[in-house]
């Protein structure tokens, strides 16, 4: 798939969420249809997808028709089984590839990885039974985070050891799952950068935004983030090194923390990112018709900002804000259609745009 | 429907062309779902809208199915059959309302009305057989355009006449339909307004834009349009007070032509207009989600510029630039699904963004 895609062709979008959602209404602006694989049920993006299948990921059958229906395979999250990916890669390229997805979905091959291209990354240990703890505590110390190596996010399957007390109840809530002990970084906070990196090799970066969580959830993002011009620099090359080690093809979120001893990196997730929306509102070219644009073939948007922005995420009950924000000349409202609202369950985001002068 | 539509509401759209596209995922964006009724097979905006119902307007029952199932409904275009608007209303609200699509659908009719607001048209007479034309352009004089009252765009079911020897091969032309003479009007350039009414009164326009037209086709649009200070204060006031006039909810483009003795009215449309696309790249809240916003009772945006754009319609051949289109930096893609690239067909259009400094 040397040539780029033209306008009418199929992008096939596995997960329905409101990544998927706003991925396909990207898709939609370029002229391309759109094919969502979602085992749930009237899934947020099947409402502005072309066609929806709705099947489990081991159901080989949907898979192969899935994938003979559309021209490229990309997703909305990173934890897609092996065996899904093997029939669906016998039929149609997935962007990003097999290597990212090999990396990211294991904390130990990520950490592992980051820290071979010369990156820095948190104190790690693998850890597997009791032993294996109090030998990786005695290493790295603590206060320390236990986290399982696949499937965690917004802070799930994480366990914070305050000292050695904490092994035995922190190891239980990794429910027998193969684990590892995280040191923790003194940083003055976290930036993250959305790069992408086209089918013939060249890398475009936004700025980078700076977050700010909240119960293990991103609440905010604000662009430009504080950063020297140097780390600035940093950030972007240890972005694109990432992008080039892996021959990504897509964009990809890279969570850094900021230490005076330099950038450190946090975790990597080969999609579109949470903590790049604000470029819906900041951008000519945002992440998500970057990223189609990269899967694509096409060229790749600058990722120049003409616009600062703050991201704010609606959890919720911030739902209940809606008609206020509503109201604001300098809210760009995005909200994903999902028909319950829950505790922790991201309902939408705004970007605030910032006016300058 | 005075309580403003909660996101997951269904707003029904007549027409499933691009403005039904562009409606669909500005509604996708507050968190509407959209459901499309349609005679054609396959339209754009099908594949970004959560149901299509595919039926022709005379299909009583699909228009009430299609009703019910709808929170409101609203329209891409101004010609929908009167019977069709009957059964709709009977179980649903419509937004603009019949009044703004009972004197759109008709020349005369509207050309009467914005006189009766004060406000300066063409010349016109009403011509239905030879002798009403030889007195029309006895009083208009010529050159002068002869229009179908009722269902042209884009330059379709209109003749030029250069004199009165003209006037019976462009009466053939308009094949026995009820028909307007206009004068021609000597004006310097073409601008629009777009300006929207909320449900609760409140009325909100984005800067005139200048249109140059090919072939009887918008080409571009231009924002800031020249115009003075006191032209562009005039362009705002005589808008409000069509959508006043109208009791309007939703969108409305007017056209206007600028002379030396002031802003002349062209036409109105009750919908969204290719000469607001600009809003796309230009504004946080575009018209399209401005036009949502409006006929779900939800505060309006203020229509307040961020950048100056170029917009450019792409039509049937202008595909082939699309390539070379995308790596520039400054322009954004919006293409719009068509299968098949015909001459003359609206195939997507760009928005330019100008920077400044």
């Amino acid at each position: 798939m040397s040539d780029p895609l033209q306008p009418g062709a199929v992008i096939g979008i596995l997960g329905g969420g409101q990544l998927g959602r706003m991925l396909s209404m990207a898709a939609a602006r370029l002229g391309f249809a759109t094919h969502i694989f979602e085992p749930g049920a009237n899934p947020p993006a099947g409402q502005v997808a072309d066609r929806v299948t709705t099947a489990a990921y081991d159901n080989t059958d949907a898979l192969a028709a899935f994938a003979k229906s559309v021209d490229v395979v990309t997703y909305e999250f990173e934890n897609i089984p092996t065996a899904a990916l093997d029939v669906l890669e016998a039929h149609r390229p997935i962007h990003p590839g097999r290597e990212a997805l090999r990396i990211s979905q294991d904390r130990l091959t990520e950490k592992t990885f980051l820290r071979q291209l010369g990156l820095q990354t948190a104190a790690f240990s693998d850890v597997y039974d009791l032993a294996s703890l109090a030998a990786a505590i005695a290493e790295t110390g603590t206060p320390a985070i236990l986290k399982t190596r696949r499937l965690g996010y917004d802070g799930k399957g994480q366990a914070r050891l305050s000292g050695p007390q904490d092994a035995s109840r922190a190891l239980e809530e990794m429910a027998g799952a193969p684990a590892l002990l995280e040191g923790f970084v003194d940083f003055s906070h976290e930036v993250s950068v959305i790069a992408a990196r086209g089918l013939t090799g060249e890398v475009a970066c936004f700025d980078p935004g700076e977050n700010v969580h909240r119960d293990g959830i991103l609440h905010t993002t604000t662009v430009p983030a504080r950063l020297s011009s140097a780390q600035r620099t940093d950030a972007v090359l240890l972005a694109a090194n990432i992008l080039n080690a892996l021959d990504y093809v897509g964009v990809l979120g890279v969570e850094l923390f900021v230490t005076p001893q330099g950038l450190v990196v946090n975790e990597i997730a080969p999609r579109v990112h949470n903590s790049g929306h604000w470029t819906q509102n900041g951008c000519a070219v945002d992440q998500f018709e970057q990223h189609i644009r990269a899967i694509a073939g096409w060229p790749l948007g600058n990722g120049q900002r003409h616009a600062d922005v703050v991201m704010e995420n609606l959890i919720g009950a911030d739902m209940d804000r809606v008609p206020d924000l509503a109201r604001d000349p300098d809210t760009a409202l995005h909200l994903y259609g999902k028909a319950q609202i829950k505790p922790g369950r991201k309902m939408g985001h705004i970007n605030r745009i910032q006016r300058t002068g």
